[in-house]
C-alpha cells in the first residue's frame, strides 16, 4: 500500500527521551519535538548539564523539557532517541539495558570518521550503530532514523519547516509506525519505513556523502524518497 | 559553491558505451540517453544479442543506438557505463583494461543479496564495486553513478520525466563532471556530485533500502537531495 501518513498512531502524549540531548543532533531534535507539542527528556552523563540544556530549550520552544542523567531519562521515557557520539555508543547503552526492557529505542548515531579528504563511514563489526544497540539491548524495540537531519537546520528558530523524509529501519513493526509518526510531528518531514535493521548500516553511512556535499555545495543537505 | 547545473561541461558529442546494455537496468538508461541525442552503444557479451537490442532501441527512440561485444564498444566509447550484475563485474572489467585505459567508466552496479527477508548488501571486499572497478581498472577514470534509478521507468516510453537527483561519486572532478552533465541529459533528472569513490560503497547498498521501499510502498522509488 501506498505510504499513508493518516494511519499512524498517535504519539502525541509519548515521552520521548534523548540520550546525548546537549549535542547538536540531540538538541536540535530535542527543540523540534518540543516545539511540536511533545513531552521531551534531556538525558546526559551529567544531571546539571542536563537540566541546563533543558531550561534553555524549554524557554526557547516554549514546551515541556526537562532534563535527568542517562538512566533517570531512559527510565522515564517512552521512545528513547540515542545521538551520542560513536565513540561512546556502545558504553552508554550497556550501562541502560535494565532501563531500556520493552522500550521503543530510536538509534541516529553515525559511525564517521574525519581525514585530510574528508568523512568516510567507520567499519562496525555489527553492521551498524543501529544493529550494535540491538546486540546490547536484546530486550528493546530498537529502531534507526533521524540520520541525515541538518542539526544547524534543527536548531535554527527562524526554519520553520524541514521538506525531507525520515528514513526509519526497524524489524518491529509497531515500533517504526511510532517513529515515523513522530517524525511526522515536524512541519515537513515524513517518516518513512525504509527497510530493516539490517539495512541501517548504508543509512547510517550516507551520511558522509551529505556532508562532503554539504561542503561541495555549500547546502544543509537532507533527502526526499521521490514516488513514495 | 551551489550546484550550477549550467557550468558542466557540454557532453553531447560523446558517444556513451553501456556495457549490460541487453539488462534491464542498462536497456533503460540506453533508452533514455539516445532518446535525449546521445550516441549509444550497446555492449554484450554476444555481439549478435547486443546488435538485436541496438536495433529495437534505436527504433524505439528514434536515436542513434548500436550494438557490438563488450572490447569493440569499451574501444569506441568515451564514457562507457558499466551495469553487469554484480557476479559478472570483476571477470568482465579484468577482460577490458586495455581498452579502458583514460576512458571514463561509470560503474552503476549495486552488490546485493535477496532472502526471505527480501533485499541486502553484499560485503565486498574493496569496499564497494566502484572501488573494485577502479582496483581493477588503474588506468581509468572510475565513477560511480545511476544506481538508483527505477529500471522499470527508465523503460516506459509513458514517463516523460525522472524528477530525482543522479549521486555521483568519484575523485577525478573532470570525469566526475561528465558523468553530472550526462544525467542531467534526461529529463528531469540533476547530476550531484556525492562524494569521493571511497563513499561509493552506502551509496550502493542504498538500493536495498529503496527495493525495501518500493515492495512497502507499491512505488518505483528515487531520491531528491534537499537543499542542493
Amino acid at each position: 500500500m501506498a505510504l499513508d501518513l493518516a494511519s499512524l498512531p498517535d504519539v502525541s502524549a509519548l515521552t520521548v527521551g534523548i540520550l546525548g540531548g546537549t549535542g547538536d543532533q540531540g538538541r536540535g531534535l530535542a527543540y523540534r519535538l518540543a516545539l511540536a507539542g511533545q513531552h521531551v527528556l534531556i538525558g546526559s552523563r551529567s544531571a546539571d548539564r542536563a537540566a541546563a540544556s533543558a531550561a534553555e530549550l524549554a524557554e526557547l520552544s516554549g514546551g515541556n523539557v526537562s532534563g535527568g542523567d542517562n538512566a533517570d531519562v531512559a527510565g522515564r521515557s517512552d521512545v528513547l532517541i540515542v545521538a551520542v557520539p560513536y565513540a561512546g555508543h556502545a558504553d552508554t547503552l550497556a550501562g541502560l539495558v535494565d532501563e531500556l526492557v520493552g522500550k521503543i529505542v530510536v538509534d541516529c548515531v553515525n559511525p564517521l570518521g574525519f581525514d585530510k579528504q574528508g568523512p568516510y563511514a567507520l567499519k562496525v563489526d555489527e553492521g551498524s550503530a543501529a544493529q550494535q544497540a540491538a546486540a546490547i539491548l536484546p530486550e528493546a524495540r530498537v529502531t534507526a532514523a533521524f540520520h541525515h537531519v541538518s542539526a544547524e537546520l534543527l536548531a535554527d528558530p527562524a526554519v520553520t519547516r524541514m521538506d525531507l523524509d525520515i528514513l526509519v529501519l526497524g524489524d518491529d513493526r509497531e515500533a517504526v509506525a511510532v517513529v515515523q509518526a513522530l517524525a511526522g510531528r515536524i512541519p515537513g518531514m515524513r517518516g518513512i519505513h525504509a527497510g530493516r535493521l539490517r539495512n541501517a548500516g548504508q543509512v547510517e553511512a550516507l551520511t558522509a556523502n551529505l556532508i562532503a556535499m554539504n561542503k561541495r555545495y555549500k547546502a544543509h543537505s537532507g533527502i526526499r524518497i521521490t514516488d513514495v
